[in-house]
């Protein structure tokens, strides 16, 4: 279901997406609004799942040096199981089933290509249902953003 | 460079992850340690770019139903160059460079299937050095995260 | 088997053509033939499974928003019976064992992503003898007609 | 724009599917409503574009032994003057933007194999920016059905 | 056309087929028919086409150790005359148009690597249109026969 | 094994590839050595293996209207014995294992669509181990010959 | 772990480049060190594994006429036990697991073809796992150095 | 040309393929000959190049952590000059021409992503002719040896 937002919500998420820990007072102050106001948009908006607050670490400076996007084709019938299964590994950070050559594509991060390649042959070997992963490592990242574009919807 | 993160750090940061609002108090709580050495670590840590704080809201949420991966094939040359032009559209979410059939993946949000047309063939169009874009289409999520695996690092 | 098919045929195949609801007395009318020439010639017609009298509806008018053309690589010796299943399901619109690399071809209508996903995983999945199937997501329509040429067969 | 259908025009939807032929009269006295319900109904759908009463020929019985898909690369910003040229030959039934590795579909009847080979390097030659054209040929059909599913929309 | 053949017609060419210097007289014999009608059967045979007398040399027996069948996508509109030329060269032994991947299959016997890689950057570098060339090398021949099914055709 | 071939037996072989059915005598006259000599050189070449005479027919005039190469994907310890069972189907001209995509490599002729179906999902589905068989249809031939280049070997 | 080279341990590193069998006095002279520190240095680099002196033999002058890389398919979790198998054919010269379509490439040389057909058809189909082998077969020879390049490390 | 080798040439370079600083004096006292006979072997297969003696280092030792296979597709004509251009490069260990889908692979060593990017987008992208440049990835190598089978040849 897509939400309802006005004008005022729609300048809230901007200033957010800009900077995750910005004060309601600052907000409030921006848009001419009361920061009462401010809040029980955010409490609705939060309610209603249309955003969370997280924070988004360097995989780099952290020391997950090798980031891949792995394209699985699956047997028919076993993408569900699978895709339940790859969620719950700490490694992989995006799933999704997609139209075209790959059922599946996910994208994880691994120390090294030691890990990667336990993660391949151990790990992905213990699910029933793999036809083939397809691996592509990243060799240079250009752009990492959640600031989607957001306009009012009605 | 990978940063020295100690247990403290890597303890902080998964609190944040949980939760990207979590009070600096709290966190000192739950760590037994002074409000001041949260706040410092915490300040090293942006500082540093180990992490920042964002939103992250639900495309469907907002309106952009049509999720999709492209695989861009590029003359030799102009990967630079064109990846620079994709970071600055508003619809795409990442981009990178990767080994294997694709020199550029990115990942785009589009409120519909007309809108994904005329990214493709107005905005692609006009970058010169594309030589195939081959999009897959996102048709059901499981997993977008940002917890990553943290562990120390020496 | 051809049909015999000589110019008043092939003048009468053209004009229901252009309007499948013409009246016989139109026809006659327009080709300078009497009705009854008309009437016996569209019974032949009919008759000999030339042609039939349908109607063709916008699928987008009657909900049916995700279009798709399906691939499908078959084990050697089941195509007959998983094109003869594929046959049975409303959402099935085209099927043909192709040359190439996809040994069937079929073309299918659903009303979101989830029922596609829903027909690939639990559908397809009870089918045995499909080794892939991949999807292409119609992104706009340009040309869904059933004129074809038609020239005097002898 | 989906239309809203009730219950009534399904059912007449579905008994024209059954027979592009039926009478106002039959399908009037089937439903229990009076034929002027039923003109009015079919007419309010054939003005709002839900359906069109067309004949289907069996290309096989007019001499087209000869049905292929082709799927076509072409170069980004080509693809909407391309695919308004191929609506133009009477030889293409079907043209659509798709997601995945072709970016036109198309489907198309001819004679003989050497009026195919004619359309792929005298006609399709023409077009500028068409980088591939794989041409698939249907080798036996199993179904081509306009009997899409319809339910009530509300 | 298809030729009109009767079983007299069918038998001569089965057994011209097992051995191509077979006599008429011979001929004659085993179908217990005048050596007059042999004779006038093969020359309305070869007059119009049906067959000719050939010679099939081993080509590993005459130093033609590197066989190969080289696939070849075409640029739209070229392959009429890149066909015309590939019919000169003497080392190519088949060139056919084809659906699929490849718009040319074309097979070709050499002496060593050397003339292949000549062939390929030499001499097929020298026509225009061809956008790529995939060699696939015989690694071991199992059959390669003129014995084609002959049935009467009326 | 290589023949060692003089000028006598090059000249010899190239006046053979014109015409199968040239006489003794004519060559001799043409070469300006005795009729012994020719069909000494010839019975030798014949023992050899060198070449056999044989009959070519036109596929199309007698009613072989659907040509093909068809590319076999095996799984690996089966080639062999499916290339025995090929070898058997007078419908397949040529059978050769090859580097590449495909594992086997097969020329065949049909009298229409219909046989090609049955032979892959009747016969092929007979043979284990055919893992894929993509079919490739002939839309024109432009070479088939078998005068390849001779030269002397020594 | 990478090893710290000093400038004269990457001189002298160099210099066996050229020439393996260099002595250790010429070495010694050239560097203006004396002997004993280019044989402690060596002693030390050979212990730590950075190189070994062997010998490079020519495959052709050997007999190994057939030089290939084979790209495998593996089922998941297979890629060790076939990597270690493959490990102990002498035919064998470079076995790694890699990103991208194929999961291990390997190098390999033959006398001839047949060795080859029988490398794949009885010596690789006994190794369980294995997908897919697709054969390249090396035409031409360009380049084949161990001359890396060294660079100071610190 | 295959050189001769009898019995005692392959003694000796199955010795020095264990170890290329092995003593003639050594060689001479296993195989029972005089040191004069292994001194003149040697020579003479060093001369006519059927081996030389090298030094192999292992990449990671010396920081070249970025392991490669390239696989490149180049225009009709410009496989010899880009070859020739690679062969230059210290980072390129192998160039070969190939059949197959890649006109020519490469092997390459790198210190690091950044080094491979900039290879790919700044020095390939200099030679002209190269229509696409695949890279797989190193993740594990299993065996990189030159201990080829030797047997006696006459």
């Amino acid at each position: 279901m897509i939400m309802k937002l006005d004008e005022i919500d729609v300048q809230i998420l901007k200033m957010l997406q800009d900077n995750g820990k910005r004060s309601y007072t600052d907000i409030a102050q921006q848009l001419d609004v009361s920061e009462g106001t401010v809040r029980s948009r955010i409490n609705r908006l939060l309610k209603e799942g249309v955003f969370e607050f997280i924070i988004h670490m360097d995989p780099n400076k952290i020391g997950l040096n090798v980031q891949v996007i792995i394209g699985i084709k699956t047997k028919l019938g076993h993408q569900e199981a699978i895709a339940a299964h790859l969620n719950d590994y700490p490694e992989v950070r995006f799933v999704g089933a997609f139209s075209g050559h790959h059922d599946l594509i996910l994208q994880a991060y691994f120390k090294n290509n030691e890990d990667l390649v336990n993660f391949l042959n151990k790990e992905l070997a213990k699910l029933e249902g793999i036809v083939a992963a397809d691996v592509s490592i990243e060799l240079k990242q250009y752009k990492d953003s959640f600031s989607y574009m957001i306009q009012e919807q009605d």
